[in-house]
């Protein structure tokens, strides 16, 4: 029998229809693992030597003595250079009729993860996220400065059905001038439950989930990353700090460190276990320049999210999600993978 | 400068960043177009001959003296072999901590579109897809008697893009135990504009557009097609009666004439234009078994999608839909297809 679920957050219903369900092995996504592909590719805009590809650099980490927009960086992040939204300008909101509109004011920059075309976020070393995470911090704490944005997303795109233009691995980070909808629904659950219970929905969450314990799939001091009770798709998996903390922004370099490595290691279980699928995650964390302090509710947590079915009329027609596969069966699955006999080189130690 | 724009009923932003923007030939998607593949196929459940390999028929259009489940028929109605809900049971509503789950209770039909393997709505005469419509509004009737749904959802996928996983032309049905998120917040935008101007949103939005015309793509004597203001995808189209109906089950056999033919034409100018694309359609109609009648305030209409760019990680992690194409282009390229000088059969007869 189909289960119908509700997000405790959302208010989502998801359908976990398992009878429709699959083996890991059936979802046969093509292999995203790029790592049979050169290290270095002449055409490519974030490869090194190619610095004057892209717009100037906003930020990087590179070594000393070395000049912006040359080589010499491990961690480079730039704006995009086909930006959603324009950095310059008001907003300006205007009327006509009964439709609202505004000048796409934000920010869209590139965050390029290593120098190295034929790796990803999962396979550089443990040092080399920690630096993509730091970097990503260190601009949201820049961008959040601009009271004109409300909301600084995130997020990445792995593969090109996950929509990767680009195969060099990189993340992207976008600034909004308002909340968007699925955070303000978000902010909307968490504020609810907080108004009535004086807790955290995600800290009540985790209790939970430590003590049912079949939808985790790993732990660290810090950190956990469990399947949601409600996933829209098969094999979404949540990393969260275990201490409340609103914001990415609050990790310091210590806890940074752990925070990659279970983020790799999600990402590397659902490498081993899925053939190396596309992939989206996204940062969930609280808005900024609110009159409201955000910060007793909210949670921030990454969302991973495997491309293994396609969203199809249903899903457009209703918002609800159909899942076939049920996240106690995703959780044992991905427990279940070998992390030391993967053959990431996880050892391999960064440029620096 | 990209703009930030806001629909009036869900007061969802979406961007129009037409800085990224495309002519309707760079979208480059594969062509879904099976003119070329086989009138009959042996292997498909839904081609004629071939009635025994789905389950029982709920309905059919079929010749006099033929026998359910046999040849003889133009338009079939099957459950679903593979089901999202399952249509015996109680929800039994239970929760668990601070989760909730019922059943999945539900229903789930296909209805085939024609004996044509090599066939699309858009490609089979005029008759044969009103009569698609008259069967859809029929099993709608039939399905909202039942009291624990609450909503009926018509929808249809074309291509394996946009989720097809049989190529026989088909749409499909959803019966739900729940008025789905989405349309509870179309519902609750229609709702808050009635109870204000004591007038329905979508009339006024068509007096809009009708005045504006930019965004119109066609219109008949009772219904119109044009490109919504705050459009999430490139191309997107809505087909509306002018006239206030809450439902599709209001249109008389005339009526559903006219509207089979603005579907189809829509259709066939998204096919041309944009190199016969993979879409998805979903019919937004009135909830059921409701206790506020929703009849005054809804309006119910067709969304058209054709599956043209990835929502990726920015979609996902925000519910923001970045559309690089903006409606006013979208229509002035749809309104310029010549559809007299479409190669589709469009005055072929019907089989019956």
């Amino acid at each position: 029998m189909p289960q119908l679920r509700k997000d405790p957050v959302t208010h989502e219903w998801v359908v976990i229809a398992t009878e429709r369900g699959k083996r890991p092995s059936d979802f046969g996504g093509s292999s995203e693992d790029a790592s049979q592909k050169p290290a270095h590719s002449e055409k490519c805009p974030f490869c090194i030597g190619n610095e004057s590809m892209t717009p100037p650099e906003v930020l990087a980490y590179r070594d000393a003595g070395t000049r912006p927009d040359t080589e010499g960086w491990w961690v480079r992040v730039v704006s995009n250079k086909f930006p959603a939204l324009a950095i310059e300008g008001e907003l300006n909101r205007q009327g006509v009729g009964m439709y609202d509109y505004m000048n796409g004011v934000g920010a869209h920059e590139v965050i390029i993860e290593t120098t190295e075309h034929n790796r990803c976020i999962a396979t550089i070393s443990r040092e080399q996220a920690t630096e993509v995470f730091w970097a990503a911090r260190q601009r949201i704490i820049d961008l959040s400065q601009d009271e004109r944005f409300k909301y600084v997303l995130l997020f990445r795109n792995h593969g090109k059905v996950a929509g990767a233009s680009l195969e060099h691995p990189h993340s992207q980070l976008i600034a909004l001038p308002m909340v968007p909808k699925d955070i303000s629904e978000e902010m909307r659950g968490v504020q609810r439950f907080y108004d009535y219970h004086e807790r955290c929905i995600y800290c009540d969450m985790i209790r939970q989930e430590q003590n049912f314990g079949r939808r985790i799939v790993e732990e660290n001091d810090h950190f956990i990353a469990f399947e949601p009770f409600a996933p829209k798709f098969p094999f979404e998996t949540w990393v969260m700090p275990k201490e409340h903390k609103a914001t990415l922004t609050e990790e310091d370099a210590e806890r940074m460190k752990e925070l990659a490595t279970i983020v790799q290691n999600v990402l590397r279980r659902i490498g081993k276990c899925l053939n190396y699928p596309p992939y989206n995650y996204t940062l969930h964390t609280a808005p900024v320049n609110l009159e409201r302090d955000p910060n007793p509710y909210f949670h921030y947590h990454f969302e991973i999210m495997p491309r293994l079915t396609i969203a199809a009329g249903f899903e457009m027609g209703t918002g609800v999600y159909i899942n076939v596969t049920s996240p106690e069966d995703a959780a044992l699955h991905l427990r279940e993978v070998d992390l030391a006999a993967e053959n990431y080189t996880s050892t391999a130690t960064a440029m620096h």
